[in-house]
């Protein structure tokens, strides 16, 4: 990756960071105040403990922020060696911390969880990304996201190489089955979307077989989700759409063999997995006190 | 299990749960809105896809509850046929739902999302437990949750089967390698502690070797950790300590053979992995819709 | 209008009608307090002193609703006689409403408040749509409206026969001069947001001269907004594009005879003075009380 | 207006920024973000296209302040060339702007919104103020004001020349026809206020015609609205008062004559358009772009 | 005390009861969870263990309906034998509550600590009424509340008996020391203050000795605070004043001889000890548990 | 008192003096407003009105930082001349606050109401520690707080020179005489928490005679509360127990003398009074003006 995105979302970033903070120091980390001199500074490094693609470095950084912030320490150096998208591998050191002891220690799990839970997910993105490349498919996210922390998750995609589909239900329109019976098929629901909706959003539809195929691409949908297909009917579907809607693999892709299903020659891959299941990356952060 | 556990933390989850919904839903769920008469009814039903552990029942119903509210849609009904703890197969309907169509659908992510990643984790805890059964050890959870949700993750190891670490950071002294170069030794550091923190907590100390553990005893820790120890070195711990302070077993433990390392006679077993790379189990909601 | 549009959003709008309660209770209706018993029940009137077209009767209840509960009276009626996008004529009672005479009169103000800027947005928004009635164009709102207020300053929008354009910053691509420049030309910029945006959203690009108009077309626009033109102008694009791309009109079109415009064939009118200049409705609510 | 009047209620004011930033941007300016390059700047002129007098060049820096820190750009320039409570003319700079590209897009339309609709007030104020110039009377807002801006929305009056009336149903005593019929007669109603609440407050009572206006003042109101008077009540009213209290003028004043009222000797003119009816004033912030 | 005085605030005072609980209740009454059954039900009672004026009987009933809504309990009965402002005698059964024990057993505290120090304020302020009865001054309360309690503890002030000074800095005007010196004198002070604030202020001056006394009167002051006076000077000032303004006794008023202060003719005697320095009523609450 | 303690618990203070100071603000210090210029400077000291220890030092200047953040006047200067802890006597000067007047002015009383109260719990602390010198008890605190400002109160209790119990209902076990019905018995109590609750805390038992004590140490408890116990029955207890649990004298200790409690040999004395009803400490804010 050679271009770092701007991460957007700070203030409801800052109001997750805050929230994490309370929750894990709770009415604050007493071993540490018990033991740790109240003017002891700490330096801290953070290593990888296997290879993976970097994500959360800059929220990394903002916790201590926020955290010196509330406990009246600015005094917090914060030195990146690996920026967000890039490969790392194991015992490379991603980035050194130093300042007060109290407050590292303090803030050391909330920081960390967040990295680990972010780099999961970019890792297991680029794999994907990797398994398309040399065909025009691109991997994209879904809603299934971590409550509170859809934001970060995403760009948590983008930073592995994916796109992300729409962020919630009012940026994107997606005709399913149930939309489809209640409003008497797919051309009436299309219909019903095109008068109702803001006319900047394209129309989505899911279909499961060459019918709906057919009716949805006669109703003018400008996106074509197909729902569990194999490769051979996704195959079908491409040559019966020649370029009247983009078309939109779905259904379990986790655990599909992604070359083949980007190779029928479908526009966009999406997969839920990225997000709910993705493995945390292992990374610690070492400290080493100065009294 | 043959007890439902009382669920605590009522206003904190409901505080999550309208997040994740303006998070989802965000300004409308405009294709819904497009497409379902305002008064139209739908029906859903919970179903597993695969074999696992639930949790999460009280939440999905209460996501449901807030959305209703929030809609002034009143009329919304769930009908458990599983409750939190009960094992469950592919096929199974764990529950049901009806009302209001917008409504229903408006929601459906979220409560999914919810219930897929808790009962991820009770059914790796379940697998845990299971693997030490016929010992004395018990399967501890630690602080690597995700932001937000640390008590409904650790609610959901209490679900599996489970038994929960310290909440945060004030509500349990563990004393760690910089508090001991800190304090200038683990008799120091405990002797600290026992000075400054509430006489309601325990000490548990840190060790990586036998000179460590035997000073830790010494100086009266009441709970150790081994921190990546062979089998070998644990069973030599447990025989050195003999009763007078519990052991706890740490340090990847997601990786290791759970039931040899309970077969050295350690009292608690720490692992990780059971928050923070659950897979999120796959379960579906169907919706039939009544115009 | 003949059908009533679910209305969404009910969380914001608490705490949009929460914070305007405190506002202007404050510390609590002193007046009242100190004048009215404790027991004494008022009977209330919504009274119309000009005609025009309602929006905010669900809201003005829902104020009663909330602080009702605030105040522990939970016994509140409210009669309602128009919905949300009738037409009312001066002296028409609109609704009723009866209950604890304290909670009634504290709670006046900002019901009123809401009612009558809301029936101003909608009234504002009929006469727009009745002014292009007969021609194919689509009254459309913009993002000038009050903060904190979007959600339901569109939706009043919608109550008076309009259309919503995009929510916010998120859920539409607009390319305005600025990105041109960045970019480097349209073809760049249009280029550029396929690449990196949801593929669920449309992308519009806004044109001064014909010569952006067609290069806007050739990349592929999907909507263009046609900034202050003539009608002369603008039917010249309707006739350059040719059902190609929906066309906008835009600038300053509160001040435009919308008749005019409509029938040059643009596809939409976007018109800001519909939320940022509305004058409120006259409304009163007349009470009288039981002692 | 000579004199720059301190504004007050700041973290209020932040908490509706950033409510508004929220609700403009989103989960990002998706346009913005695809198409501007991360380190790009730009500079921006906030231009008047037409006559008014100015409020909220505070707010309007205080927007970039507040986006710039969450969007972690510090390196924002803003410089006034007006300030609020000049008046300005159609092409005047009012400020210029200048920084990172993509957060002065992002916020471009909260500033505005906020600045057009406070000197639309500010302006309205000052005409009215103009009109009762040479006379006694002071021109004073209502609390007919937008839900959550009334701290701003009378700072606007106050920067237009006008007086505020009382801030919430709290700070003032206003006794209506509700509080008479409640307490049995206004005499009874004046002791019942005086006697529960602070002695900090004046006591004004609300009087259609003579009779009441008399019992008012025997009662020792210390003010006395007329409510819906023609000119030649107000004018005895005021003979008949002789100073012995506050007289104010209400009723659909936005509609009067204000110098004819004015002339008749009333203390005050409470308006409540001022605030629920002004027109939002044509203000633009043009971008320059330095790639 | 006849009459029951209805409370004002729900929603900031629910805030600060959710606060309280949070605060209390952490992560869990672990020791409740771990021992009591999940359907036990508990009955208790408030039992008054030294004599007192009641005050805050709404509130534990209100911490007990929210803790039961939070908790999914909404089975609590709570049945009041005394109401705020009624004396009770050492013995007394104040009230009674019956219930879910976890909810009735985690939520004590909370409930308790609330109404014993309100009750403590209710009778130290009847005490401070009592001592002056017989004579025309009032007893008021001043700012010097605790923090985020200020609204129940001016509600505690009147259940005493007592009457409220202003809420806050924006409902009264009071001007002191600084404010002449800064304004240049008593006169300029009350002339800048009749220019700028709400006409429904009346203006108060602190004056130190006669010639003050004399020029706030001349000034058109309608309160006059006379700071740190002797009863002599007290007395004197009274008979200088000739009822043209009020006269507020002030300064270390919890320590003096409240009835040869009354005396001297003052109208108001204003007391900080009433809220900052009352002791909490000894109150308890006792339960008995139903398995 | 020779070490400062690193306070803890930044957020939820800003939190609580945001709070207070819009409680005491409300709209604005109108008083301030009209009468001191925008642009003078005022510089003033805190000085003691008799001896106590001082606690609050921190809190004071953090309101100042605050307001000044809000009211954009960055430039108050504080400077301290006593710390938390330390002792002060009538007449001295705590610290010194120079900076803009209005800013000063309107943020008086919110840093003086938390000083005087944090140091009335401090003070009272230190009493209670004096009595007891020489013997080995510890004075610790209870759940008798002021709700919301639990962090505070007991961080006052350390500065007094006092020890906390626990913070909240999940940081400690305390088994009393309800949980001891429920479950059957103290045996059956403490095994049900051991098996529940986190193994890092330790388990008190509330025991009121010899027989509940002896069954509270052979079931293993950490900490036996002694309660209302007189001190020969306390003296009989340390005899019995012989160092095998911790033992805590509870029960109106506020009232006893707690130089013969702490001789009977106790470990802890626990004391609701330290902050349920310590008396403000008198300290004034003197200030002066520089126009």
């Amino acid at each position: 990756m050679s271009q770092k995105e701007k991460f957007i979302g700070g203030d409801a970033l800052d109001s997750l960071i805050r929230t994490a903070l309370r929750e894990d120091i709770g009415t604050g980390d007493i071993t540490t105040l018990s033991v740790i001199p109240a003017d002891a500074r700490a330096y801290g490094r953070y290593i990888a403990k296997e290879d993976g693609v970097l994500c959360g470095m800059d929220i990394a950084e903002r916790v201590y922020a926020l955290l010196g912030e509330e406990m009246g320490e600015t005094d917090v150096h914060f030195t990146r060696h690996f920026e967000d998208g890039q490969p790392f591998h194991k015992g490379d050191v991603l980035a050194e911390v130093e300042g007060n002891a109290i407050t590292l220690l303090s803030g050391e799990r909330v920081g960390l969880n967040l990295m680990q839970h972010l780099s999961g997910i970019a890792t297991l993105t680029h794999r994907a990304v990797s398994a398309v490349s040399g065909t025009n498919a691109k991997i994209v996210d879904t809603r299934k996201t971590t409550p509170g922390m859809r934001v970060i998750e995403k760009y948590a995609v983008r930073v592995g190489g994916g796109t992300n589909h729409r962020f919630n239900l009012a940026d994107g329109i997606l005709i399913k089955d149930n939309h489809i019976v209640a409003a008497g098929g797919i051309t009436e629901a299309v219909r019903a979307a095109r008068i109702r909706a803001p006319h900047t959003l394209k129309i989505e539809v899911e279909v499961e077989n060459e019918a709906q195929l057919l009716e949805a691409l006669e109703a003018g949908a400008d996106i074509i989700m197909l729902d569990n297909m194999t490769e051979e009917e996704m195959a079908h579907a491409v040559a019966l759409t020649n370029g009247r809607a983009l078309l939109e693999a779905s259904g379990n892709m986790g655990e599909r063999d992604l070359s083949k299903v980007a190779k029928t020659g479908v526009d966009l891959i999406s997969i839920g997995a990225l997000t709910h299941s993705a493995r945390a990356m292992d990374i610690s952060l070492k400290f080493s006190l100065k009294r």
